[in-house]
């Protein structure tokens, strides 16, 4: 799913996420109503790079502790992920996800508000099965994603109707909706996994950066990526009028003609498919991909930096590994 | 709220409730962003019985805990109720709670769906600050609580186009949507007021057989409440075509014409207005009110039978108070 197939990290990756798969498959298949646990088991079989999973697995076994200490809080962490998604697409109107029907429209919002919501109410039941002498700061960590992500959530919202969005804002916005996930899961999968307080921060701090990185990486996907790869329209964010990492860069960089070009996309919302062209020159003429990289760069450099703690110098290749695959991936 | 107010018991249950109310009204209040809190705070200021955070509160003394150690989580229930009444009031299409207007008819559904979300994310959070040492059995029973409401939810409204449901069906259904939630305050109530195992058991049973009574209630109320005191139209079931208590009863029960006059409720998905009359006879004739009073005089024996076992007579006094209160109330 993400990296070079040579690799040996590709394989232990590639293990570890198809044993999630598999759980993820079998877990809501048995369980009534059917009603309810049907879609939430179409969600789950949306595939997917299983990111979040694997970052639990991989914390815990960075302080050695086992994978199969963290399988359940794995599974919780992506049901959660499943839980933002479904509501999201709600609030969006989008109608795919991970080239499927999306599933309000699959089924009706009704059964999407609910359905999210169970799969929310079995995220923290799976989580409860791994915790036993921790359950307090586990649960404490998973909540305080659970709050962040919404709050997230509601910032990105407001982001569509407010006109003066500084960079410090929008990094803000995605520390919460994006990087604070990334931070609980490397957090739970460390203290499941027994990791001192040094370990438990140092993984923490490599999963806020880890994020941060991530979701700029997708506002470029959005601009320079390869749209068969990436399974989403290229230039969708622009079309859309979002946002991102880029035109808040842009806008901030451009002056007269270009600043008039980049705020008419603000009064707009949006711009024309036929217009994408012309905007991401105008990118390139500001040079804001060639910042978006250095930014995911200096945020990868930081998560990387981190985990030098860690003892293991296998568990900080994999790592690096791992954080090097999700700069040059294309989806 | 409810009960006379020349009993003692009346002051102490005002007392506590208007101590939750003052803590919820502050809760959300300082929180960013204000585009996730402020339509929060609007719901948890509507008011009502309270009744969830205040079984938490009597079971926490009931075990000879105090008070104190158990507001947060009183509090924790509290949101996790108007999480799901949030959420059901957008899949009903509802205009007004509590006389108000509902989040999603004032704000939109969008907005009603996330601050839904976070209210929970609230719950767990506002949970978290009263249970230290038993972290694990007072967020198993919070979880559970949270994931059969959802399963409950999902029944109900799979029984609005199901043909053939019995008693059994329904007693399950509101077993789970409304009793499970009841169940789960006693128990957390009585686990962190540090009660022993059977304590703890004959408290959540107390609140099973007490929500049953609960609901069978509401559903009765429907039919012979005040208008004005019980907030809702009377007759309002019958017109929406929902399958409760009295109209399952009925149904069972009916042959002939009476059977063909409810089977077109089903066929029809409701009534008229100036039908209610008409249906409200039929279940007197039918003898359905009589039942459903039996069934909640039933449940309530029970509800207090469990409760035998508390050491203190105050308190088997007071369980006894509230659950007399909820039978004689009429909203």
């Amino acid at each position: 799913m993400i990296g070079d197939i040579n690799d040996k990290f590709y394989f232990l990756y590639e293990r570890e996420r198809l044993k999630v798969e598999k759980k993820l498959g079998k877990l809501l298949k048995d369980r009534n109503p059917a009603s309810l646990y049907m879609p939430g088991s179409y969600i789950l079989e949306g595939g997917g790079k299983r990111l979040r999973p694997l970052l639990v697995l991989f914390s815990s076994k960075a302080v050695n502790g086992k994978f199969s200490s963290a399988y359940n809080a794995a599974i919780a962490v992506e049901l959660l992920h499943n839980f933002t998604l479904v509501h999201d697409d709600i609030m969006d109107n989008a109608d795919k996800r991970r080239g499927r029907i999306t599933l309000h429209k699959k089924y009706d919002v009704n059964t999407a508000i609910l359905v999210g919501d169970s799969l929310l109410s079995v995220a923290y039941e799976s989580l409860l099965k791994d915790c036993n002498n921790i359950a307090q700061p586990v649960f404490a960590a998973f909540t305080k994603g659970l709050v962040e992500v919404c709050e997230g959530q509601s910032m990105d919202k407001d982001f569509e109707t407010k006109r003066n969005i500084s960079i410090e804002d929008y990094i803000l916005m995605i520390e919460k909706k994006t990087a604070a996930m990334a931070e609980m899961c490397c957090k739970i999968g460390a203290l499941l996994g027994g990791g001192s307080y040094k370990e438990v921060n140092a993984l923490s701090n490599f999963g806020k950066s880890i994020g941060i990185a991530f979701q700029i990486q997708d506002d470029l996907l959005d601009i320079i990526g390869d749209e068969k790869e990436f399974g989403k329209s290229v230039g969708g964010d622009l079309v859309e009028g979002k946002k991102t990492y880029l035109f808040l860069k842009a806008f901030e960089t451009a002056k007269g003609e270009d600043k008039r070009k980049l705020q008419s996309v603000i009064d707009r919302k949006g711009i024309k498919q036929n217009e994408i062209l012309i905007y991401r020159l105008l990118y390139e003429k500001l040079g804001v991909i060639e910042d978006a990289k250095v930014e995911i760069k200096r945020y990868t450099t930081k998560a990387l930096k981190s985990i030098q703690v860690l003892q293991n110098e296998e568990d900080k290749d994999f790592f690096t590994w791992l954080a090097n695959s999700l700069i040059k991936r294309n989806k």
